[in-house]
């Protein structure tokens, strides 16, 4: 090897193999590649149900502990418009800015790592922990045979990290500022009460389903689940809709639906919120009939050493001492938080999904030297 | 006068001048006819707005006091089916029951005050008291130009009675059972309720009116408004829909809607009841839209002398001591109770509105007799 790889370079080259969600894999063989040719054992590893597979890679560099892996993904949301000032594809720079799709969100977080991991090599060439990279190329599509696929294979294989660094932009506005630790879980629950159709005027010869499911209602949005933790706001449920649909002013209705979403901290779980309005239905509404769906757990990485060697990474590249933060969307640290601890830390991410998509490169040279100086902290 | 007329062929008669409603005011110039013949003055009132006028008839027999007034209305509800074994306006009669449309609403009930008088002035041709009619050509129908309009009319000409029957079928199986002496307003009101649109992930930064709505109708449904009175059951509020149509799951809506029904006594008036909406809506939802239509306020005879003397009168018939009641849907006695007491007692109303109505022969003499009864306690 001819000298460390170039943070720009690496970004710029990822941006120019378009991967639109899911990856079609050719990004995740350029990257193979440059892996291998740093001494990285590399497993391609399509997973899938048909005849389309879904690219994803797992490299490691040496055997020993600590393991810190970074994990990330190759592909990308769609250009969206043709509006671009700068081709989604071309890896332009211009006045300090690299543009592409994927440039913060986050080919540019990959190659920092890339580029980390090159440099720290050159000073460092045995270091006594090992370092691996987790690439999946479905990230911000179904994600079903992408990171959670790879980490059974990982698990099957002993290949468990100590510590993951997901190179999501956590940023909102400069380096520094946020290091995601945890994220609240999400759920929707769907009800419908069925009561018996009747005269308004009568009430005693019907039974009212919207009055059973106000009664529900109200008790589920009286008081918040729970007054937040140390890491964590306090969990929230939101009605979304309610629905009957009776036009008949005299009619007392057959039936009254209801939606809701509960975005949860690790207070709960989602089985056990799903028990609790199954309870309130039973006092109110006996019968109703419950959908749910748990699109995440919420889970916490609470601070410990690793946590705080990421932090105090950031505080010394930047000056800036990093929010601990829960909040925001989803993303595959749910999955990896079930097998290790693990930290959100990337890019600035203000133009993600965004058309020209765009990153600073002192930026991605900042993302660079911080993991740099995870990896000495953690592997040296 | 060769004798008193007989109940059937007045009733047989009536059937006989189809008068779907609006009535076209044929059956009303034949019964004006019959009231003449009586000794009463008859005055035809055709109210309207535009060219189509509304039939109505007011006939008095007599100045003095007391005034028995006996309402009633002539048009009748149409076959709706051809599915008649008898034609609905023969006036067959087979096996002691008299078919037709209007055979017992009402035109059975006008025919059996008219056989009442009939008999009563035979044996007491210069009554101290004095008798009226008010009929109208609309009371199934809109009931904007009909008794309302009478009774302003009435009330200019110094007609108002000291007492009103009402002819309306209030015996739910067999003569003598209920006289109606009341009835629950009803009122229908529509509540608007507007937020600020946003993601359920950041509840704090919208504002969701359907929680808003929830606490609103919560507080409406908690606690009925009263507990009843002596002659009323307690008043009532159904929530017959809520509608947010909200499809998105991860989206806190930007209105909801509320729609109730509530059936109150005495101890409100329509006014009353907004009021309080008003109060609650301004607590939970300022800002709430309400739409509000007040279909009849409640009214009430309480029991005094008049209300016994038919009572009495029904008794000494049928041997039954009538019921007196304040249930089921609403008749122009809520008109006539602005103006002066009120009752309604008439025929068995199984077969009104059906196809195949009737009415047994025996009741309508059994009811004949129950009105001359009234008169000689009332008007002797």
């Amino acid at each position: 090897m001819s000298g460390p790889l170039d943070v720009t370079d690496l970004a710029a080259d990822l941006i120019r193999h378009p991967s639109v969600s899911p990856d079609s894999g050719e990004s995740q063989i350029a990257l193979g590649a440059t892996l291998s040719a740093m001494g990285f054992t590399v497993t391609h590893l399509p997973f899938g149900d048909g005849a389309e597979r879904t690219p994803n890679l797992f490299a490691r560099l040496g055997t020993g502990h600590p393991h810190l892996c970074f994990a990330g993904h190759t592909d990308v949301v769609p250009p969206g418009s043709s509006a671009w000032a700068h081709g989604p594809y071309a890896g332009d720079i211009e006045n300090g800015l690299l543009y592409g799709r994927g440039a913060c969100d986050m080919k540019g977080g990959i190659a920092a790592f890339v580029a980390a991991v090159s440099a720290f090599l050159a000073r460092e060439p045995q270091p006594r922990g090992s370092i691996s990279l987790l690439i999946t190329g479905d990230e911000e599509g179904p994600a079903r045979f992408g990171t959670q696929k790879v980490l059974e294979w990982m698990e099957a294989h002993d290949e468990i990290p100590d510590f993951c660094v997901v190179g999501e932009p956590t940023n909102p506005a400069v380096m520094g500022e946020v290091i995601k630790i945890g994220r609240r879980g999400s759920m929707n629950v769907h009800l419908t009460v069925s009561g018996r159709q009747g005269h308004v005027a009568y009430p005693h010869r019907a039974d009212n389903p919207v009055h059973r499911l106000l009664r529900v209602l109200h008790e589920l949005t009286a008081v918040p689940p729970d007054q937040g933790t140390e890491w964590f706001e306090p969990s929230g449920l939101q009605v979304t809709s309610v629905d009957v649909g009776n036009p008949a002013t005299n009619v007392i209705p057959a039936q009254a639906t209801a939606a809701l979403n509960i975005r949860f901290n690790d207070l709960h779980t989602g089985a056990a919120l799903l028990g609790w309005i199954k309870t309130i239905c039973q006092r109110y509404a006996p019968g109703t009939v419950i959908e749910s769906q748990i699109s995440g757990e919420a889970f916490l990485t609470k601070p410990g050493p690793e946590v705080m060697a990421l932090s105090e990474a950031v505080q010394s590249v930047t000056g800036r001492e990093p929010r601990l933060d829960t909040g925001g969307g989803t993303s595959d640290a749910r999955f990896i938080a079930r097998y290790c601890p693990v930290a959100e830390f990337g890019l600035v991410g203000t133009s993600m999904h965004q058309v020209d998509e765009h990153v600073a490169v002192d930026d991605l040279v900042s993302l660079t030297r911080i993991y740099e100086n995870l990896l000495e902290r953690m592997v040296a």
